[in-house]
């Protein structure tokens, strides 16, 4: 019967813990003993987030592993007292969660499906009929797993997929492209782009007054990425001259996104409050309760964080 | 030298012409006859839409084959003037049309996009995240052509896909059902169900105040299918109690849908003109020029009607 610390705050118990269970059971753990209080000598696992109690493992003299909460380990990782494998999230929510977001408003934009949900004024508008999905050239900025996930998807309905990113991919079904001429060439012929770029120095204002410049008139942008990617000025300006036609944006430079700002108002913008990609308890528990049930059955851990680099 | 009459508006004629003449060449049969006036007694196959001026087959004696330029079949079926083999359009172009459709307003309201459209009033709305596609189950009620499609592609998204037809069916990755207490287990399920039904007597009112009492509350239904699937007052009596939260209508028992007709100002309905599979030109006079390529080569013709089962 393996002992289990959740060591996380106690608002996150309440949250986590019915899901857990859940997740025990369907694991066929519902033995286990699942609490926020134990003795350190006789845990085996510790669900660990790094604003918790624990800071020193050492009391732990039988853990087996430290399973994260989160996919960010730079707080934990460098703690000299654990010396036992360390897991990180890798939760397939948060990229399934992300190609449901990318995927619907990409076909949303695609069928102009707006034009129908303002338009309900009894007029008839046959005859406007959007070009197969086939026809239309949709872009994503940002390759790593969240970014591919989206592409593979947008291909697999049969959209013509390209994709940016720093270094050179190779991803089925999807025409890459890498580096500043790679950008330049991806940009002009995206009608629809979505950035997932990670939020780096290089990566600041990505799109801004020159590269909007270069894509089809009327394009449409979608930003589940980091709100820094886009100058938020130089897209307004498009926005106002008819370059882009409309902007579909679930993060900016500041959030919550002040009430001032003239996204919200812009009848050409749509803000979405940063819920493209959530961490969901139900799949988070899921990922953690399988590698406890490995580490039971001599199985190698998932997800393990390479302690020389850190990640 | 077969003689094809396109019996179909003049404004089809104009439309259809080039595209027709188009694949006749691909399928090295230029030398045919296209034609939208012909002695009924030398006509060898009729290209055919139901508003046009054909409805009684009697004269055309040596008729080899009818040929639907749409999906629906409902207002030539029951003619028993018409003795020769009739064929439906089944076209890649309606299906992927369709597929678009359906997977982009499936998704819309999976995700609750249209509180993101329509509530930009500078409230951040966090917190309310949709579930995971995996953990939404969908319902495609038909399982021809392109109810199968879009089942597919929704299971390829990671919907929990079901599907319910006449006849038992096998489609990998959808939980499919048939008869009559199979519609009953897929309906108590569903929580976006599309229609995708032939239009027939024994189909009429699928959806009505009995079977839409055994959806889940707050179910979500799409009709891209034919518009007497639905029993309007049961539809509109079951959005004002709650039980059905949205309808997004693209058929509709006439279209287009009357400026009075109570769906185009009820808040929780989205009419769309009928747009969810408009046959694309190009691809239907393919389709249809193949199979007279087929009838001249002596090869059995594709997509052929069942006289007795109306589709």
């Amino acid at each position: 019967m393996p002992n289990i610390l959740f060591a996380a705050r106690p608002e996150r118990w309440t949250h986590y813990e019915p899901h857990l269970r859940e997740a025990l059971a369907e694991a066929n753990l519902s033995h286990a003993n699942l609490t926020t209080e134990a003795n350190p000598a006789e845990v085996d696992y510790i669900i660990y987030a790094p604003n918790g109690d624990v800071q020193d493992f050492t009391p732990f003299t039988r853990l087996k592993a430290v399973l994260n909460l989160w996919a960010g380990v730079e707080d934990v990782v460098g703690n000299e007292t654990l010396t036992v494998p360390l897991a990180r999230m890798v939760d397939y929510g948060l990229t399934e969660g992300m190609v449901d977001w990318v995927v619907g408003h990409t076909l949303r934009h695609h069928l102009g499906m707006d034009a129908h949900i303002h338009g309900q004024d009894g007029t008839w508008r046959a005859g406007i009929v959007p070009p197969l999905a086939r026809n239309r050239t949709v872009a994503i900025l940002g390759l790593g797993a969240l970014g591919t996930a989206c592409a593979t998807a947008l291909a697999g309905l049969n959209f013509r997929v390209t994709g940016w990113s720093r270094s050179p991919k190779n991803i089925p079904g999807v025409q890459t492209a890498h580096g500043p001429d790679g950008l330049q060439k991806i940009l002009k012929s995206a009608e629809i782009v979505t950035l997932l770029l990670p939020d780096t120095p290089a990566t600041e204002n990505t799109l801004n007054a020159e590269t909007l410049a270069l894509m089809p008139q009327g394009a449409v942008i979608l930003n589940p990425g980091r709100g820094p990617l886009i100058d938020d000025d130089a897209l307004l300006a498009a926005l106002d001259s008819g370059q882009i036609s409309h902007a579909t944006l679930d993060t900016f430079r500041i959030e919550p996104l002040p009430k001032e700002h003239p996204f919200w108002a812009h009848p050409k913008v749509t803000v979405t409050p940063h819920i493209a990609s959530e961490t969901r308890a139900d799949s988070a528990a899921r990922v953690i309760i399988d590698n406890i049930r490995r580490g039971e059955a001599g199985e190698p851990f998932l997800h393990l964080v390479d302690r020389d680099l850190g990640y």
